[in-house]
């Protein structure tokens, strides 16, 4: 059991974010914002653990479902993940003038060995918070998540969209494959 | 530098192939072959470092471009995704006759948040000899990392596929879904 403030430690290393080169903005931003301006009061930066209290886990019931999750299995599943080096990038965004999350997207980091032992990136779980459309966060985020990934030296990033969202990520420059996204559900109620 | 021997430690925990239940096959396999008996003098079992030795990059280059990799670089891939705890299952089927990697498949276990902080899994680089064909060794392979999916309490299992291919997936009743693939490649020449 967790007594006390969570650990405001970092998923992953605050300042890759900072190092990504914007500049390859494949989109317009206006107003301009960027991973180090995201815009007023609004901060981008690696999941921590208290972010379980600053509504981490609502804001991902906007996008699917998630089911009540106790703060212990929460942090059970961020320690997991930060025990896999260089593999989750959960970014967010937080609005710091009421310490609320508003904003969330992953980068996973999948190791090969074909293609000369290459990494390649999916982008998973990018969900912007209702109340906060119309300030760029779904398209700062994606943006970020999508330099990101190059800038780890990902060969490829890939990600699995609905063809109602397919407008939204060419603009990025990222193009429907000829490749078939199939699955299989062994738990057919989630 | 290696010197000797390369180790035979497995990259992830041999029981488990041997413990999933292979009754579930939704396939039929004609000789019978499961998991622990795959075919005369051919044995299943997790990667190890010493497969390097073994063929296992050159079957490879039989799905895909894998390029020159020096005993080092495979060595250092191996061992980071060792670092990644249950994440990594790559699975070879050896010929114990001449000491030769003759198929491989991964499933690779993606952590979550959404879902009840559930798992998922993806069906990765499966490649069998060209040599040993006939003898159901695709079909045994993905019939056991499908299972093994399951077994490890993934809620879904999916793959990206070729058009060519579908109707053998479609066969373990994995399903094209709705969400197109997507992808871009910041090295184009990969």
């Amino acid at each position: 059991m967790e007594n006390g403030p969570l650990d405001e430690t970092p998923l992953f290393r605050p300042a890759i974010l900072k190092e990504i080169d914007f500049t390859k903005a494949s989109v317009k931003f206006n107003p301009p914002v960027s991973p180090t301006n995201p815009g007023e009061d609004l901060l981008m930066r690696p999941l921590c653990q208290a972010d379980y209290d600053k509504g981490f886990m609502e804001l991902l019931k906007q996008l699917t479902v998630v089911g009540d999750i106790p703060k212990e299995q929460f942090l059970a599943r961020y320690n997991q993940m930060k025990k896999c080096p260089n593999t989750y990038y959960v970014t967010v965004i937080e609005d710091t003038s009421v310490g609320k999350i508003v904003a969330t997207g992953t980068v996973v980091v999948e190791q090969k060995f074909i293609r000369g032992c290459a990494e390649r990136s999916r982008l998973e779980d990018l969900v912007v918070d209702d109340t906060y459309r119309g300030k760029q966060l779904g398209k700062l985020l994606f943006q970020t998540l999508f330099i990101l990934s190059e800038h780890l030296g990902c060969y490829k990033c890939s990600l699995e969209c609905l063809p109602s969202n397919v407008a939204f990520y060419e603009k990025f420059g990222i193009e429907k494959d000829p490749q078939l996204f199939m699955q299989y559900r062994f738990k057919k109620t989630q």
